[in-house]
């Protein structure tokens, strides 16, 4: 058996530690998996007083994360700081400039900077390996970059964010509305203190983003991912979800076309309508599911525990497997040099059913307004329904569900009815998927 | 780039054909993500002159398999030829002497042999891949042995045979019986001419064992696989197991237990009364999933198609970019050296809820018979049904669902009744998941 692979670990919270936990529990049967040994050499956190409930004598400590990237004794460098830019950032450049292979659970890192950091990492020849920064435990980093390294992937979507899907199973099962719920998931630690990039969106983006390079090689753009979060989904739009049979699940989008040679691409964080008999409308709780469509393997569903310390730590060490096995290759599959630079797709063409909810004032004249501005625009309506009791304000909820039709036809209803004194808030607008 | 991988290609076959156009359709992407092209110089089969609608111009044609792996033009042998023993094992045997890497999708020899040619392998030094034996185009060997490689794995279980999966969903969609499905499902190419293989459930112990020995770190045990097939399962039992909530799928299962230092190892492919709440329930048509239950990453599951040429001919180039990039390591992820023997474990202790259909005579007196050998073996019954329209025949069918109880106290009850006159066959057994 060859040399130990020497571990540097910057960060320890609950992944860090879990990371420490696993090796500790299963060194054995990881040493025989990957030929070698997995020794922890030196760690690095803010503080070194904190008890988090494991034995840190064993490693050298490190205050300055600058010193761990530059130590002789370190073969790879375990990024679990978080944060798109500042020490995270700098530790991974560092340790890439260094030559050392770097892991991380980034996944706001990888989206901002993962072209930058790949084209770092293959340029020193080592790895930049990140399956802990998308969908937790799950292991499609490798499932869709070498398991379905054979096809042209087609299409990506999937269930990426835990905290959104806990707080929409919740409110589906308990009829609880989404503020009460978001505190219950709080104080059970499914959601942070400060819960925006979970609930916006955000967070579902990154890894959209990161998945959607890896599966259709093209450049990382973050940017242009099409982003809306769960917070103003009501108990009464699951309910009627329901009743259409449907039910609510964050869910992230991406495609890539071919059009006279050029190539465009469309990524979308959206609550969507999920039919009951689609797989993932069964994913419930903090789970996480990808598909991915495949033009030789057909479609292939990933599914498992999304977040956690137990799964993260399971995809970093992986990865520290793997580089033990010297399994390095290009950090998106293909070489930076040739993923292609895709223009964000126009979804107006994009053909869906819709759902929209409207809040309205209980008066006369609203269904003929918002009706007229359907059929002005071309959307045809498969059903509608307002509900019967009032809100407090007297506003009334209604809502629509169109054939299917081109997006762009719905934007142009909405546009209609923008600014009317009729409408008491912005009207929600979810696609239906199976 | 470096030069390209070299492929001799045994077996054209549908797999065979379709290994060559996907080669064609994805070549340029495939060698971007293998780092080098990937070339087939060779090809062997049986009929020279068979339409197969490719090109075979630009190979070289052999007769004979062993000189197609003694070519030294040739890396990497692909084995398409099928059996478990015969020329399949003959041409891999003859490749990994030779020095060559070896890519098959041939379940049965790896069940068989898998052990003698992993240690081939590795004692050369090269690869020994066959994800294309399980699962068809879902990466479940990458997944389980190097996604899932940081984690002791307790338990598998999946659908792990597409053809008996079409025929149990299209009996419970169409309401027919066993045989009127199977003969449409050879029809219309679901099922093979001679279907034994995947009807009587060898063909899904093949890869539950090939399974068991990667995730366990086991040796292989095909013989110690419990093995029941679906050629027993009427469509009264699919009407039944709807109304109690359940679908019945044919499930393989695998688990190993450590009691003082021995390992013990449990089998068994049988049909299973699947919740409709489980993720499993909801796999329809020719689709396997395998799920595997790990000790920090949780519940993984993996599903896509079971077969077809394209998903098994992705799997297969999946292995051989993996080659190109010189990812070779151990087949069963631990050295053979090191896969421990296990026991096979006695499934007496196993606690679980039984369905039991019995078909009878329709006289007084034989619910008192079986309901009292249930009583004297103490197994608890939730439930009775008796339908009430004879067969031809005469004979009615009695369905029992027991209390959760250990499966030996089943097995007692059986004995019980055993030989007696009014039954007019031997009951059928399956377990409750979920």
């Amino acid at each position: 058996m060859t040399a130990p692979l020497r571990i540097a670990l910057a960060g320890l919270g609950t992944v860090g530690a879990g990371v420490i936990r696993l090796l500790e529990a299963n060194g054995d049967i990881i040493a025989a998996r990957a030929g070698r040994a997995l020794q922890v050499v030196a760690v690095c956190a803010r503080d070194r007083t904190k008890d988090r409930g494991i034995d840190l004598s064993p490693y050298a400590w490190e205050d300055d994360m600058t010193a761990l990237a530059a130590r002789d004794d370190v073969d790879a460098v375990v990024e679990l700081v978080g944060g798109s830019d500042g020490p995270a950032l700098a530790l991974a450049r560092n340790a890439l400039n260094s030559g050392k292979q770097v892991v991380t659970a980034n996944k706001a890192m990888i989206a901002h900077h993962g072209m930058e950091l790949a084209a770092l990492a293959e340029g020193k020849g080592v790895a930049l390996k990140y399956e802990a920064a998308v969908a937790g435990g799950i292991p499609v980093i490798k499932g869709l970059g070498e398991g379905a390294a054979a096809n042209r992937i087609d299409g990506i979507y999937g269930i990426l964010n835990g905290t959104c899907n806990y707080i929409l199973s919740q409110m589906e099962s308990t009829g609880a509305d989404f503020g009460d719920v978001l505190k219950d998931a709080q104080d059970l630690g499914y959601a942070e203190a400060d819960p925006a990039f979970d609930i916006e969106g955000v967070d579902a983006a990154h890894k959209l983003a990161i998945l959607a390079a890896l599966a259709f090689g093209t450049q990382l753009d973050f940017a242009a991912v099409d982003i809306s979060g769960i917070t103003k989904i009501r108990a009464a739009d699951i309910a009627q979800a329901d009743a259409l049979g449907y039910v609510i699940r964050l869910i992230g989008v991406a495609d890539c076309e071919d059009k006279g040679g050029e190539r465009f691409l469309f990524q979308r964080v959206q609550p969507y309508l999920v039919s009951k008999q689609h797989p993932l409308a069964s994913v419930d709780g903090p789970t996480n599911a990808v598909v991915a469509e495949c033009n030789f393997a057909g479609r292939l569903l990933f599914e498992g525990a999304g977040a956690g310390d137990g799964p993260t730590a399971s995809a970093v060490v992986a990865d520290l497997i793997d580089i033990a096995r010297d399994r390095v290759a290009p950090p998106f599959s293909l070489p930076v040099s040739a993923l292609q630079s895709a223009a964000p797709a126009d979804p107006g063409h994009r053909v869906s059913r819709a759902y929209m909810r409207f809040v309205v004032a209980d008066r006369p004249g609203v269904l003929a307004e918002i009706t007229a501005a359907m059929r002005d625009a071309g959307v045809s309506i498969e059903s509608m329904i307002q509900h019967g009791h009032p809100e407090e304000g007297g506003d009334v909820l209604v809502a629509i569900v169109s054939h299917e039709g081109p997006e762009s036809a719905v934007s142009a209803a909405l546009d209609l009815l923008d600014g009317s004194p009729s409408l008491s808030e912005p009207p929600l607008v979810m696609r239906l998927l199976g």
